[in-house]
């Protein structure tokens, strides 16, 4: 985590912290580059390459990851091919040509999308971005949760939504206790790179020490929170593995990944993480309340944490102390208006 | 301006920065409450009253003044009075009452609702919180300047936006360099109560050590940027005096005064200060880029000082650190899509 967040500094924001009432913070992560926290997984990502991949990079998302993998790619000069279905809207494939990406529209549903980009990647070599089921993409997402523990200075709770999983699981590693990390060399030099022994799931000797280090490691509570209509980690902690769920509702275009990825589900599977739910109707009142009261410009999916604060599924004691990150805001702002 | 500083401390909130690239920072000061730093000199200036005014408060003003002494005054639990103009629209007027403001429309011009509350204020014994024009105003807003200071360790530039010449002014004093402050004890301890020695045209001994140390302490050079359609600094300087312009484009919603207030022209006037202009189309450009590129929803007025940077009006020499005070948002979001 350490060596990710080396490898990403100058690249990736550090986005700011503001505390907005006593002990209640917001990491305002929607101000990151491309609007969305998944710039630090593909910068990790293609950092951690070693050289820059000649043959570019290859993703399939027609969403935030789209967008952050195109980003990445323009920065560092790398040529990158994005697949998307053919559903995707104009002005989404608009965008992620204004950044220069290569589009190919194929297949009818993103799966179907995400199967051509992976046959492509094979023919050509390039290095493929997954939206959160890479070591480095988890481990560049998990800085976030470096820069919260020290621009707070510690927090009790953080806060934070679940997709696919991989930035709740980058979190919740980069949030452990230096403390704890300090006793565990393979955490704390949680770099990203296949393989890497903190990294549970990970190719790596088995039963090492340091393979369970993610999962228990000391530090704040994880409140991750999903909407109700897409619960892929709740179903899964039901289920003890990864499972198929239906996805609908509003967050469905950023939170909207089928399956909660398998190096996530071990890392929030831990005892330091609670999973939660929140309605749509939530979900819309928070991102509202973000923009009415404290003027952030969230998408639905990037208010998601904050309305399980703001509508009781979760409620801090007195006196804790509560990180809620505020993760994206690739959204119409002319949805924000009352 | 320390004073002011402790005594706004939990009701004004210490905004975030953000570095957005190595030495330009942005204050994001358009995250504070009521949606603009206006909020800092209308605490300053009620709670500098000692004890709570009994005859509640009294402003005019349709807008970002008016929404911040109505936030202060319910915050304070004081009866706030706003008088604006028969031509304010009803979503102006809507969000003052939602504040629990009492309304009361009259004149056709600013001005002559300006005039109304002056006389009501003089019937009810409530206090006056002037939009600009006051040294506790002053050194509220100034409260940014020290937080820039702190935030970004110390920068050799400040841009920051000029209607009235308050927030501007105030910056001005709380970037003095903490050095210089030390040894002016007039200015160290600008409370910005009526008559501190540091405040220049403020009651105090005629040619005291204080009188001038605002206006010529070491600090950041401050660029002082006004739409050039409502240049009221710039016609103060070459007029030596605070004097009247034409007030038009989109700035004048919120950098409207038609003269620079007579306290922000002394200190403006200084020889850190630098005046310059931008065109509207340049602050709608800046707008622009600081939605699409930065997320960051700000009002015409809020993205002025951006404004000229990115026209080019104000070029920073390599190496130098910038800081630019993007300071307001009430906004309708709509007008930011492409």
């Amino acid at each position: 985590m350490l060596a990710a967040a080396r490898r990403i500094d100058g690249f990736a924001l550090r986005t700011p912290v503001l505390e907005i009432s006593p002990g209640l913070f917001f990491k305002l992560e929607l101000l990151q580059h491309s609007g969305s926290f998944k710039v630090r997984g593909a910068f990790n990502r293609i950092l951690s390459a070693g050289e820059l991949p000649a043959g570019g990079v290859i993703a399939a998302s027609g969403g935030n990851h789209g967008l952050a993998v195109a980003y990445a790619a323009r920065k560092l000069g790398v040529r990158a091919e994005i697949f998307v279905p053919e559903v995707t809207s104009p002005v989404k494939v608009a965008g992620l040509e204004a950044l220069g990406a290569h589009i190919t529209q194929t297949g009818a549903i993103y799966a179907e999308a995400a199967e051509a980009a992976a046959k492509r990647a094979a023919e050509t070599g390039a290095l493929t971005v997954h939206a959160y089921d890479q070591p480095e993409v988890i481990a560049g997402q998990g800085t976030t949760g470096l820069e919260v523990v020290e621009q707070t200075g510690g927090v009790d709770t953080v806060v934070v939504a679940v997709g696919g999983g991989g930035f709740a699981a980058g979190v919740t590693l980069g949030t452990e206790s230096t403390a704890d990390r300090a006793g565990r060399p393979g955490t704390a030099d949680m770099s990203g790179t296949e393989g890497s022994a903190g990294m549970p799931g990970a190719p790596g000797p088995v039963g090492s020490p340091g393979s369970a280090a993610g999962v228990s490691g000391a530090g704040p509570r994880i409140v991750a929170v999903e909407p109700e209509r897409i619960p892929t980690l709740r179903a899964a902690l039901q289920a003890g593995r990864p499972v198929p769920v239906e996805v609908s509702g509003v967050g469905a275009d950023a939170l909207g990944a089928t399956k909660i990825g398998g190096l996530a589900f071990e890392i929030l599977s831990g005892p330091r993480v609670e999973s939660v739910l929140v309605t749509d109707a939530a979900i819309v009142a928070a991102r509202r309340a973000l923009w009415q009261r404290h003027r952030i410009a969230a998408e639905p999916a990037g208010a998601a944490a904050y309305a399980a604060l703001l509508s009781g599924v979760y409620t801090p004691s007195p006196g804790e102390r509560v990180a809620v990150i505020v993760c994206g805001s690739n959204t119409d702002p002319a949805t924000l208006a009352v």
